[in-house]
């Protein structure tokens, strides 16, 4: 087992960021590879990360009236296939049950790839009129799509996600929850994660298959390539006019609902150990970390002393209602060694350490180290502790997100030329801001050319007059575009 | 809308206790039917119970070091296949993807009934020394069980758990881990349920396939039928022996761990809405009750005092470190008659209703009205709400257990021939307690003649000198038998 933690067995994130991450979510046990190509198991230490998305989350949503519900994994065939340019986009990704319980099935299965058909089904049945909307609801649920090429976290056959699925009466009240849906996705990225995002729509061939508009935040990974992090449908009628779902207006008037759905999913995570580990493993922000403090005992002839004295620090530095709920524990198994335990406090990226040894029981001390480098060593006296960690933690939280800022800031890139953008692609990358005329053509071959894609347009666009990128011709909008995941 | 409370169209429970049921099920809007056959949607106020649940017992295991995660819904069918009785049991249930991204699959992939395989399976990758040991790993998912007769929430082909896995160094660590996992159910279903249950060990016929032993918690419905509510099995090494899970002793010896598998399904809210609902609809304890309190304003002349009065009555009575953290809300469409409100709070079983007027107002006082009829109406004055509502949801809770315990007595009965024992059967119901002599065809052939399955042996039975109920030979244990869901 010593070997899990063997540092020479560790790959450098500066020197090839694909392999640096394999071996960081399999090393740190965020993640391990299941029996079925393409999936993975997420074990306790990535899982109660994901557990803490959950309940930011759903503070957020109740407070807005989203309730929780859960619908059914299996959609039938016939029902997904109703609506054109969804099943169009879904088909080559689908999972099919045809045998059940021994007999094979009329109308196959779909599993879910998504709950927009399932789910409105069931609205067209329970909404009647203006008093059944606004009809807000999410689930949290696992999903399957047949992904060719997979990846950790951020491309698997089966992924857990939350859909958040709203009916409205006006376009107008649904656009406003599309964008209040992303702004949540921003607070995740930017508040949580510690990672800053860019907040537009999507371009037409990037939209979601069957809605109007999509929304989106995207981050930037170490290697200048963009995630999509979390996306919002402005679902128009579409969904409604295929399935019937409509409602009597107050004037009596029948009229189809205006809906929208929104998804952030485990991939998400995947950004979140790219951006901030470095060669010594994870580096986790303390409002997301499943462990904010590790206590490490330095074991010898004081064991006892050394013990209890942890066991005081301990209960000092918890704190039942903080903003940053991860524990304090007497970290790793004893029985090993001293040196091998540091390690795993930083390969697990534990955003604070605290070494005790027979130095502190004397002194009724304790020094707090980071794990990162913008962090100084902070030495304090036991009946100090009290009420000050939260602030350090702050403060960690905070340096996290500058330099994820920083990095972001220094990668977005105008390009003046082709010649430019071309360059910038082949090099650096990150995100390149350039006038698109909004042609898909052009999209295509600056895609085939350069594998980059139209990211975003960032919501606070204005119109101006520029002139597209790639043919020249009149475009009144800067597009952000990017490499991506 | 008006018609889905209209009290006309519930049936009575007194009458017939499935048609109430599901009719109960889907006016309270718990649940509803899905596309599929045998799938349904937890509508919000349904799952907001079992979000209740999750709560409660992640916070038990979690105090014993189990910690969540999440493994594949895909198991590939070679794997599945590797433990005889297991595949043997499940082999009839089996829903089997055959199709994947427009492909037909060489190895079909089961979508899992149960996680036993998949789990173990990397429990083998994982466990190498003792001191990887306990392993104590559960997770909530969805899970897939190709059902003939289906009924909402008891079972249906796709249901929501909890599944806890465990693996440990010795048997004996090993059946104490089922047997705490037996009690946390008996915890469940007695404090928040307010349901009684009896534990106890299956027979050999009724146990896990694959599993050494299978404990369970057994409760009682108002037709005298048991509800199997919740089971432990002790795995023996029979999946560790099958899946090569070993670790090494302190001495270096190499062993096989011994495993155990415990799970609690949402068929146990099928449990709860049976055991205490009546002719008007839900009634729900307010341990888990998702609205604990109903405020309902009487709307006339002085419809603002009377609602900012309401907002007053509100705060005083909602309490955010509650052991009843069901929401305070003024309750309902206040666009709808005030008998129409007053009926959905009685079919939605909130505990609690507040009927606020303008004479409430001017006296500044409130009145609370019970869900269940063992409780009389409180006035007090709102003055002196503060803490008050506390002790009151513990009678209620309180109260409500006391009669379920009641009829749990009242339907344990001893047969002291198999006459009498028909007899039962053929009228009340309920548990029979006799000697059997564990021999399987006796068990089959009263399945046959009465229905009745052998229920559990108690925990707590005592090896006596008895003749088995059918076939007159010795028998030393006394055993429950019922009709069961």
């Amino acid at each position: 087992m010593d070997k899990v933690y063997d540092k020479k067995g560790l790959k450098k994130k500066s020197e090839n960021l694909s392999d640096w991450y394999t071996n960081v979510v399999l090393k740190a046990e965020l993640a391990d590879y299941a029996p079925v190509r393409g999936t993975m198991v997420f074990r306790p230490y990535g899982y109660a990360i994901w557990e803490r998305v959950q309940d930011v989350f759903n503070k957020m949503i109740k407070k807005d009236g989203v309730e929780n519900a859960y619908f059914p994994l299996f959609i039938p065939y016939s029902l997904f296939k109703k609506e054109k340019e969804h099943i169009e986009g879904f088909s080559p990704e689908l999972a099919l049950v045809t045998i059940g319980g021994g007999e094979e099935l009329k109308d196959p299965l779909v599993v879910r790839p998504t709950s927009e058909m399932i789910m409105y089904e069931m609205y067209a049945k329970w909404v009647h009129s203006w008093r059944d909307l606004p009809l807000k609801i999410n689930q949290w649920n696992n999903i399957v799509r047949w992904e060719k090429r997979t990846y950790l976290f951020l491309r698997t056959l089966e992924f857990l996600w939350q859909e958040g699925h709203c009916a409205h009466s006006t376009h107008k009240e649904s656009e406003e929850m599309v964008l209040r849906a992303l702004d949540w996705y921003r607070q995740i990225y930017e508040d949580y994660y510690a990672i800053p995002v860019i907040l537009g729509v999507k371009s037409e061939s990037e939209k979601f298959a069957g809605g109007a508009a999509t929304y989106s935040v995207e981050a930037l990974m170490p290697d200048g390539k963009a995630l999509q992090g979390g996306t919002s449908h402005d679902l128009g009628q579409n969904f409604s006019k295929v399935l019937d779902i409509k409602f009597q207006e107050k004037s009596g008037e029948n009229k189809f609902v205006w809906q929208n759905s929104w998804g952030l999913s485990t991939r998400s995570l995947g950004g979140l150990f790219l951006v901030h580990g470095d060669d010594n493993g994870l580096v986790l922000p303390p409002k997301v970390a499943p462990i904010k403090v590790a206590i490490v005992p330095i074991l010898g002839k004081k064991d006892n002393e050394v013990l209890k004295y942890c066991q005081k620090v301990k209960e000092a530095l918890e704190n039942e209602n903080s903003e940053f709920p991860g524990k304090v524990t007497i970290f790793g198994d004893l029985e090993k060694s001293y040196g091998f335990r540091i390690s795993e406090t930083e390969i697990k990226g534990i955003p604070v350490r605290v070494e005790i040894g027979p130095r502190e029981v004397e002194e009724k001390t304790l020094t707090l180290s980071f794990r990162i480098p913008e962090m100084t060593k902070k030495l304090m006296r036991l009946s100090e502790v009290g009420g000050k960690v939260e602030g350090i933690l702050e403060e960690v939280q905070r340096k996290m997100f500058e330099k994820a800022k920083n990095f972001l800031t220094e990668n977005i890139r105008e390009a003046k030329s082709y010649e430019e953008f071309k360059s910038i692609m082949g090099s650096t990358k990150g995100f390149i801001k350039s006038y698109w005329c909004e042609g898909p053509s052009c999209e295509a071959k600056i895609k085939e050319e350069t594998k980059a894609t139209t990211r975003l347009k960032s919501l606070d666009a204005k119109a101006g007059e520029g002139k597209c990128i790639y043919c020249g011709k009149p475009a009144k909008f800067i597009w952000y575009f990017a490499q991506a995941y």
